[in-house]
């Protein structure tokens, strides 16, 4: 089939290209004229027979709202929009209301598969009404691993994103579950060689995963991670992910310390910390460390 | 080799299996005389050649304790005990040092595998000087699974244990993780079909796992797990691993969260929230729920 | 001075009282024609002189909203609103923002002090321009207890609500920490008058408070709190003070920890606990408990 | 009556003086003589009458130990000690059988106060039999504040130390709640003054209390905190606290959290979050922080 794909970024570019291997004709857009297809979305739209696919892989928030403006501008009713990007599942339904004014489908595809999609295939979650699901069966299919698993309508619309997010906000507590395991091995002198801990746990061991695998190539790498620095960003599922939990009075205590571990890490210093040596200075006359 | 085996319940028989199908031979002793091999200890002392080797799989504490002091007795210069149970580690110090009086040899080994073991074998972190574990390594190798993982020889006494321990932590925070994700989804109305979206997250993800495919199970044989009470034992790992981290002073927060967990689900009513509830009412005259 | 005051509830009948008794002319109006003041809105806004001041002190959301609604109609230049009730920070811009295009100030009141209030005052954070805020300090000052604390102009618009929603999220915290103390105590075999413990702990200790005397006071009501059930409701503020924190990547465990100890205490039982006790039978054969 | 006092550093020396204060004699002894009134443990013994009562305020753990197993060989039948520092509960129950061989009554005192004790007084804890505790009320009703508060016998041998254990835990806690809203608070640009936010909340609050006090002394001293690192020690009964849940399956959620955030506040960088971030790196090509 014919789709149009708006953002060939890390992600987009490989989904191109493995789409396009399966068969489909593939017409991207990126504001980079290096790797675009076309000029511009307008002659991207051009070039799509009616009804017309076009997935949005662009970042979340004011970019795919840009996109999804315009797309209902050049979009005809029957046209189906997918946004395989990372929206947070409440846009979903307000995109689905604005396209929805004009008869133009909306589709939510929650997209996991980082740098290794294009060879192994991503995991899709996808939200929406079946017709408009159906549609992009094709086009799923060329995506998702082979095998039985690795794709799911999930629900309605909203739904696909939603999944996706849960998702991540496991795998913040996943990674944090290893992190302090290796912590507190590497910190103990009666086990002497924790990478080779970690790499036998990749066979017979209840914890076997593919992070685990990840984990173990990171230390063949450096074995101490010295190289690196205690850092993590966050992308913003795993915020949601505790934002919907709170929503829905859900206790969620692994993912959401998980979560805090990594603001804490992007801190030089904490301040309640110094609130804390502040107030065992006051009342116990406890030494303080003053900055230099 | 030879082998004397002590306890032969639902990991020690499966094991006895397994380390005779690699084809060694095996001495087995249990208190049930169906299972067992011989009608003592003293017999299965000496129905073995010296030097002997003798694994202990007796549950962790006293009747552990009881089987190294009798072998103490037993055995002779140049024997080597296993204990393979689910021992803490500061235990094994003490074991090794009864033992080494008498200058019998002392391995510590944590075994991973459950139920699965007999046939996917078991994965296995050996603490211990290199001589007494080397003499051992015709049995670990039958007792793995094939390939190159699911052995390691992690450090002196005792860090075979300890990385058990550290596993065990590992997994009560992983399968927390897939615990909280799974109720999340089940509370939003968009998600309608939560096992499809955990059975399609086994292949393309990140989050993609053993315990994942356990979980796909699960609720393959009760969709929403109607027929279960949300009550959660815990076996001394996860205890010992928390406390392990306040010795070494780590911080570990989604591993201590998953254990806290377990023993929430195992309280019929609150305590602390019985005190939370009497403060509300006492300062913001907010209603308690008072007991039938 | 004279002020309008909407809603006559628990809090709102009180702090009538109190402005009352400080020699200010209170219009009170409430839906409520028993305790109402006034037949209507339009009434009372009749009966004050211009430039008028409104205190609206009805539930957060969408009953605040209705009256800021009404007001904006119903009010001229120069007068000003002052929203007392719980109203989320986001809000309070948006308010001022809507009455601000008609020349009406808008100033948001945090108030603390529960059934205490008439007697001891009540604790207020004020947001708003300094004009604004000024205007009405006849009124905190009648409100607040007397001496030097318990008020503060904390900043611009939403900076009220945002303090007391700080505040709350303290509390909860606060209050965590006492029960997470009370229930071990009252595990443990050595201490037999936890109850004493409590009372001797109100002088000469670090933890001394307001909150223990309350605490105190209950367990004389019930020494062991059999009365009630550990369930606590929560009323907005804790869930968004962990919002906040989420959105300027703030780590706040013990608040959030707080939070979700009275999100688990609603749950019959909790689904996440049986999701972990399916996985623990999955591998290792553990006993699951079913339901009856 | 008379006292011997064994340790005098920050907590002993203020303790002598307040209870001499109260008219009683006290026989003080340090290892730095320039503080000490008596030369040698054999001394102190001496100059007192029997039965004898002797206090011990030297550091838990070995220090503690050294002294007990000194005084079981000094002292006689029918002579009373008492251990105020901050020793582990579980060591009161051996002191007390080391010395009960003997006949030599022991009593556990937990002791809170700080360097605000010689003047407010210091709230005791007190452990033992009925018939040891009251030989000692003088010396308690010397060292207490006035009034009905900061006296307790809260059980047998051991639970005064337990109760002063959790009273530090619930005092971390605490602490934890007023520096995560101080963090919070700071972060946000709506609010302009925190220090001023937190004075309001002296009077009036749900939240008011002596740490509370502190807290505002300490922004009077340095407004933002400027000046110091935010970097916490602790003292043992945190660690102690959390490991007495454990062993009695209480989840503490908040007083962990706050232990952890101690632990956290130490290290240069976080082993655990190198982890993340190599997982991270691993998987989705996000970029990682090398070191300089």
């Amino acid at each position: 089939m014919q789709l149009g794909l708006i953002g060939l970024g890390k992600m987009g570019g490989n989904m191109r290209e493995r789409i396009r291997r399966a068969g489909h004709t593939v017409v991207g857009y990126d504001r980079n004229p290096e790797v675009s297809d076309v000029k511009s979305l307008e002659e991207l739209v051009e070039k799509l027979e009616a009804p017309r696919t076009v997935w949005v892989m662009v970042p979340a928030g004011t970019a795919t709202q840009g996109v999804i403006d315009e797309l209902k501008d050049l979009l005809s009713e029957g046209d189906t929009v997918v946004d395989g990007g990372n929206s947070r599942w409440t846009d979903d339904e307000k995109h689905a209301a604005e396209l929805g004014v004009k008869g133009i489908g909306f589709v939510d595809a929650g997209v996991s598969g980082g740098v290794w999609g294009l060879e192994n295939g991503y995991a899709l979650m996808v939200g929406g009404d079946k017709e408009h699901v159906e549609r992009l069966r094709p086009v799923f299919d060329a995506l998702k691993p082979e095998g039985p698993y690795g794709y799911v309508h999930a629900g309605r619309v909203g739904a696909g994103h939603f999944s996706k997010m849960v998702h991540n906000g496991i795998e913040y507590a996943m990674m944090q579950a290893y992190a302090e395991g290796w912590e507190l091995l590497e910190k103990v002198k009666s086990v002497d060689n924790v990478r080779e801990v970690f790499r036998s746990w990749q066979e017979g061991t209840v914890i076997r995963s593919w992070l685990l695998d990840l984990a173990v190539n990171a230390l063949d790498e450096d074995e101490h991670l010295n190289q690196l620095r205690g850092y993590a960003e966050d992308s913003g599922e795993g915020r949601w992910t505790v934002e919907a939990a709170i929503d829905n009075a859900v206790p969620l205590p692994a993912i959401t310390a998980s979560l805090f571990a990594r603001f804490a890490s992007r801190q030089d210093d904490s301040p309640q910390m110094k609130m804390i040596a502040a107030l065992r200075n006051q009342f116990g006359g406890h030494a303080v460390e003053k900055k230099d």
